[in-house]
């Protein structure tokens, strides 16, 4: 887990995030004009760190899902990646780009941008674990249809922290939010779409679940549930805090979250109940299995 | 995790489980005669198993625990042990201890026997998370101040199913839950006794979980609140099933929780959301570092 001198280093930090419930409708054009305009409104209010929905340029559906993609090694191929760029490096603010469909070498992604203040890329997170259920009588899914899976976790240093990234089925995972965990993580953002169903089992559980286990920030955005797409979405976008505490949710209709991250707090946590110490590497070890490097 | 013959083979084992939220007080004999005649009475209610508190014959302290230890290797030493035999043998039940504090060539420790319906000790599991906090304002305890921790793994084939065990603390690191789930447990009871302010702030938050990441039932059992000891106990005996779903629970006084456990349903869920399948042993592993054969 993260030395304290990492998580002090915040400490001054504390910052506003903006978690932006997009609707996200057939006109990719209007998607795109949409997100620059409420990105614009999040730093209006005073947000550092904006967060986009889960395939926020393109309806959720295996049968859109080629035709939104962009390829964003195609500077002229990739409206959605410039857009963002542009819209981080005008404000200077981070943003987590939520997700769209990549094209990459004949292969279709689940994919999540980061850009710094300086427009730069600064990280891209391709979506590990994809959705593949059969819920009886429910909802019948399989993302693996058209969509490859990323290989790598992600991890980002910015001025806002260091930030872990999943996309959706990746919370489900606590592997990965405990990898974040001991690699130093902050914050992970997970955008995200669950479906009525697993939203109202799990959503809300999940997130505060992985908050307490890795003792980090987490916070989630979905679009909203009138998008288009092939369910209905859940929404409620969400940042949990320390303890599991919901620092501040929405419901399920197009909104914005402004909230306040406090990484001091983290620390207060980890000191109070010293679980690092207590954990038993002779019983159990976990083991993070990619190369990285801080 | 379990194969599906081995969950199916309780398929038919629908059976009630009985959670005694027993008030402890500084008298042992009465402790003993009080849990002796609650079980009775959970027997009477239909229970098959039946789960009993931590520390339920010694008031919750440091200083108590020493004081009501017994050396369960000295029946005449041992009259904890010797009742909770004689009754899951009179009864023909299989019990689940609690935890009381257990003198071992010197040690100290906060243990759980396992009965079966032969009156056989199956399992005994000592604590393997202290309980060492310091809440600011709130509490500071050490349990490592008397304890000893214990360094092994428990799990027990019974009847009533494959049933993983921790106490209190252990329920704090999912690590031992997933442990327990690579293991084919259906059910891992922890007897616990959180105080007023992790109990509000995490006892259903980790319950909830353990079970959404490991895919079983979890059944806890804690003192009631006007127990003796050192600190208020929270109360809240619970079991959680499939989804995180609450499918009993009860106050803080002392009451008994009786509810019906039906493991095909775990089944159901590991096949409608099949998390294993999408586990990445490429890019994280979970080791079982304990020498364990079924």
């Amino acid at each position: 887990m993260f030395e304290s001198t990492e998580a002090t280093q915040y400490n001054k930090g504390q910052f506003k995030i903006a978690l932006c419930q997009l609707s996200v409708t057939l006109d990719k054009q209007r998607n795109l004009a949409h997100a620059l305009h409420t990105i614009e409104i999040a730093v209006e209010q005073g947000a550092k760190l904006v967060v986009l929905p889960e395939m926020w340029n393109c309806p959720y559906s295996n049968d859109n899902f080629a035709k939104y993609a962009e390829d964003f090694d195609d500077e002229d191929a990739s409206p959605s990646f410039s857009m963002l760029s542009q819209v981080a490096s005008n404000q200077g603010i981070t943003i987590v780009g939520g997700s769209v469909p990549e094209w990459n070498n004949g292969l279709l992604y689940n994919s999540c941008c980061v850009f710094g203040p300086d427009g730069k890329l600064r990280a891209k997170h391709r979506k590990i674990h994809l959705f593949d259920v059969d819920i009886p009588g429910d909802i019948l899914f399989k993302e693996s249809d058209t969509l490859a899976a990323g290989n790598t976790p992600t991890i980002v240093d910015r001025d806002v922290g260091r930030i872990g990234i999943g996309i959706c089925h990746d919370i489900r995972f606590p592997e990965l939010a405990m990898l974040y965990g001991a690699r130093g993580a902050h914050l992970i953002c997970y955008p995200g779409a669950f479906n009525l169903s697993t939203g109202e089992l799990l959503w809300e559980l999940v997130q505060r679940a992985r908050q307490e286990a890795s003792i980090l920030f987490v916070a989630t955005c979905s679009p909203s549930r009138d998008s288009n797409g092939c369910y209905p979405i859940w929404g409620h976008s969400t940042l949990v805090g320390p303890f599991g505490k919901i620092i501040a949710t929405s419901g399920h209709e197009e909104t914005m979250v402004i909230a306040e991250i406090d990484y001091s707090t983290i620390q207060l946590q980890r000191e109070s109940v010293p679980l690092e110490k207590l954990r038993r590497e002779d019983i159990y070890q976990f083991v993070d299995k990619s190369a990285w490097k801080p």
